[in-house]
């Protein structure tokens, strides 16, 4: 079967080098190109630190990836923010589908959008054409799509945990509080002496409380998937001292009489089928090791029975495999029209 | 100035040694015993690790324990809720007063006492008489204890959390959630492959979700401040992969419009005075480090203005410290007449 | 193609449980069976936490394993040395490979082997028939051989790293140290307060100072590399606040001139073919998290360039995978004819 | 007592920050300035993140520190090399007593200062003039200096391992290798991506490999306990995954025949009257978290007994105290004419 060309821009970050590492992999994909300005002409392998990789493929400059685009059926944009709005509309032009890992295109909102990110939002039709990339919520317009926002790392693992509750009308839209954790790559590759290693080792503490930028994000799924205009939640993130994985624990209020196993059954519906969920027996069970190194979110649920009862659900995803570069795989599967697990089900989490 | 005798039973697990140490270095404290079958015949220091330590002291049974008690004024209960349950009466009778840090004398609610820690709650007469040692907030009937219910750890982080907005009627007393983080030295000394390194390290995960037992002592100490019969809380501890210290993320809905700085005079003005407790000029400051080793409490707020705004207060501190040992000798200051700080300041953290 | 049937005893350990992952994916093997007495009944899957995994299996006995370990190929042994003693030659009775990761069959000393693990020497001709399984030094013998004793996870990584300089009479064989480095995994799964996270993290130590079991075996492994009756030689362990990985820091002195570039020309011909060996280009890119997740020995050399001079060779490996199971898998295709790298080569390190 | 005035330059370093929090507990010192130009206007509480420290001191600028050394003492400098060539002649015009913790004036070897520092060496006459401030090698030359050399934190650890058995020509002097390990904090306050969390956590491996600057400090010292002109050996650091501590394992060979028990004798001879070494049973007791957050040297040795016998001697200690700080503190006590241990003994490590 012939491959298909797909580069890489913003390669050389946490993101873009798990997406290098899985397309390399990925049965379907000729990895054409991966730019970055800051790692141009570094062997792509030895960055990526696998001896195995049998690819002498080097980075290019950004120039250079805009060039070899045109030869590529899709590219998937691991840039900050502003670089992507920039990207995004020239690589379109030249018939690329794109995929951006980053906040650019996620928010229809445009106020949102400037007020989270400080930037002038991207153009009302080009942001209106934009499917956001989270398949087990809105999987039927991404097939179809010529970009592809994929979603945030908490807003994958928040929405998924909370998402057929709400469309199951179980819970209460205006209850919702999202206390989440991530490993320290969720704030990408910092040479601060904020994120040294005498920093953070052995600490545990919030940051952005009541004002990062996921919150809207959030927000906006959730409202798609309760059917109302906008809902508004509380989202708080922690940074934990350890490399990589998010763990959410979700409150929410019963809307309605209903025990652990009714929840239950409801995501078994939602998401029997998903496979990149795994639904746990209960919350305890859902731990950052289990999900990392994997496409995976694995989820659970309790709740105190009664309306308005407190309902916990607690999801973890891996943030750079199922949080970004993994979801962005999904994703071009879906819009070149291949199967959605191609070159994810290899991945694995180590045994101990 | 003539050194009083103290003795400490359980004195091998974690809060045991912590309360060692401290007592060793109390100005005003003979550390006559500490009991620990387990332990018995080692020299502590030796246990504790400390070459420096000037002390020949050497475990000792429970029964030698008892003996030497007699002549004690005051001893400490680092020993498991049974066994507090059964030493201290027999303590008390010997005219020692004694501080218990055990769940076993901290709830006033028999039938929540046996549906949480499944065990008979002690008489009621004697659970009467004793004190709940959270000077910050109950100061005032600790001098005169002759028993003292040292509190949880996770219960002294939420309630020095939450109680300042509450007393002042800020948050609505039906809205309260704690989310909250620990390390492991929280489950005390385990010799399981659950608690084993290869299987905590670069996990996080949720435990005893909707039925841990600081529930209803949290509960309790809300509801005391609130001045209602009970309020209703929601509670989720975390294990992290750090040694020591507790982070709380505490959630409630405003009662009636107030600003963060309006929030921070209320903290300034409960708290002000108070040695132990550190204002940090917003959540994001506080942070696990800050406490570890000392016997403070940094808590820091924010919020939505409104009403029915979100109200987000997070605090940290060290569990063994001012969540077990250090809040115990604080206690034990005050019931044998000296500064509450004796003993205390010399706490330090690392400055890195 | 049809697919071998191959079976695992002592499945529930680290390394049986890093084994049951690999041939699980490994494309010419049916795994037939996973024995523990310890985990009977309960699903592979599960226990390996790997959602994804599409087997059913669930553990057998040790009793069921051997009767099933009659139609197999060939059986690995992840038990410990006296199971593995006992084992061996009812499956070899049965007309089974069998490759043994215990230290039962490793070392030809029978004195030494009674001095270092306190038990009886498998019989004289048993334990001339194995083969020492370290295919980058002695290859040859291990294709013909009906049990394979697959090396320890410290002499892998000290062997494979002083063996090229012995070989080529560039080191002094008398002068050899082994100071190494091993994450906590290699103590097994262990259910001990001083294996407990909270005694291991942020502490580095040594242990078995002068008298692990592992130097004989290091030992003999040079010796017959250097074509002597026997090597002397300083093996010092120490235990990491880490999961996984092996850094071994080795010294000799040289026996004739030579510089960096001529010992990295000898490990170029020694290993230059080596699937699984990466050479650095100096001994300070040698890191854990390189081979970790990995079946490579990364392997860098320094020296002082006169006679006498220094020389100091620095090699990393996974001690569950190189140290362990993926060296048994190596074995395996050895021993049934297939290409050596076969189901080795998708394992994977994280790209951060 | 009246208090002493002393000041601090560099004060914003790990090291330096070590030292304030030290001289702000000192029963003898009033701590007159820290002086930093990155931190100039702090207030030092706050960078210190010690709340409880009663102290309004703010960092000053180094122009205003020399100004108010002046009036001081003593001052400590805790800047890098070149900075202290600079100010130590400033202030011991000043009349100041100095203590450098720089490698500034280390080294009597002019070239080898040049060699492995890459600068200019100190006027040779201001070099000979400083005392090398490893008290319990070289005490005798302290107490009158003007200038101390105040050591680096692995030639303090090194030298104190193998010092008293080269001193009774135990060991053979030509056969000293020291492998040692050293936490984060180490490699000093850095906002670089190599020392981010990311990038170091669950990692280890060497740097430095035959080439540290500490080699010629440690060979320094080692010949003049030996009595001889120079001697050679070998020094490979390493990076651990922690925060804080120093792990030498050092070897050489027996000169004469020994038992364990001579050598530990060896060691009680020369030590066992000083406050900051603690003589462990066993090599392998010897650890990290045993001297964290204390002035100790914690050293034990093994060895076989024969002539030509390995030695292993380990010793720990945490590198900002023993190896930086404390030390400095042992050094101002002794210029000062104090009792050595003023100022040291409080500190504590946790009892867990």
């Amino acid at each position: 079967m012939d491959r298909t060309r797909v580069g890489i821009f913003g390669g050389s970050g946490y993101a873009g080098r798990e997406l290098a590492l899985l397309l390399l992999r990925h049965p379907r994909v000729e990895l054409a190109f991966v730019a970055s300005d800051r790692s141009a002409g570094t062997p792509v392998a030895q960055d990526l630190g696998v001896s195995t990789l049998e690819t002498s493929l080097k980075y290019v400059t950004v120039a250079q990836g805009e060039a070899l685009a045109a030869e590529c059926a899709a590219v998937l944009l691991a840039t900050p923010t502003e670089a992507s709005l920039e990207l995004a509309p020239k690589l379109l032009a030249h018939g690329c589908k794109v995929i951006d890992l980053s906040g650019g295109f996620r928010l229809s909102d445009a106020e949102a959008f400037t007020q989270y990110y400080g930037a002038v939002a991207p153009p009302a039709q080009l942001q209106a054409s934009a499917a956001y990339g989270l398949p087990e919520l809105f999987r039927s317009s991404i097939p179809s799509a010529k970009l592809v926002a994929n979603p945030g790392c908490y807003p994958t693992s928040a929405a998924l945990a909370l998402a057929p509750l709400l469309s199951a009308k179980l819970i209460d839209p205006s209850s919702m509080i999202i206390d989440a954790a991530s490993g320290v790559t969720g704030a990408g590759r910092k040479a601060t002496e904020e994120y040294s290693f005498t920093e953070l080792e052995s600490d545990f503490k919030a940051y952005k409380v009541l004002k990062h930028q996921h919150t809207p994000e959030i927000a906006q799924s959730l409202a798609r998937v309760a059917g109302l205009p906008s809902v508004k939640l509380t989202f708080t993130p922690h940074l934990l001292p350890v490399g990589r994985g998010i763990l959410s624990t979700c409150y929410a209020r019963l809307a309605k009489p209903a025990t652990q196993s009714d929840l239950q059954a409801c995501f078994a519906q939602a998401y029997g089928n998903e496979p990149f969920i795994t639904l746990a027996k209960s919350p305890e069970q859902v731990s950052l090791r289990k999900v990392v190194g994997t496409n995976q979110c694995q989820i659970g649920v309790a709740c105190e029975p009664e309306v308005g009862g407190q309902v916990v659900v607690i999801s973890a995803i891996d943030n750079l495999v199922k949080g970004a570069a993994g979801q962005a795989v999904q994703n071009l599967n879906l819009v070149l029209g291949w199967e959605e697990t191609t070159g994810l089900t290899s991945f694995r989490r180590f045994a101990s």
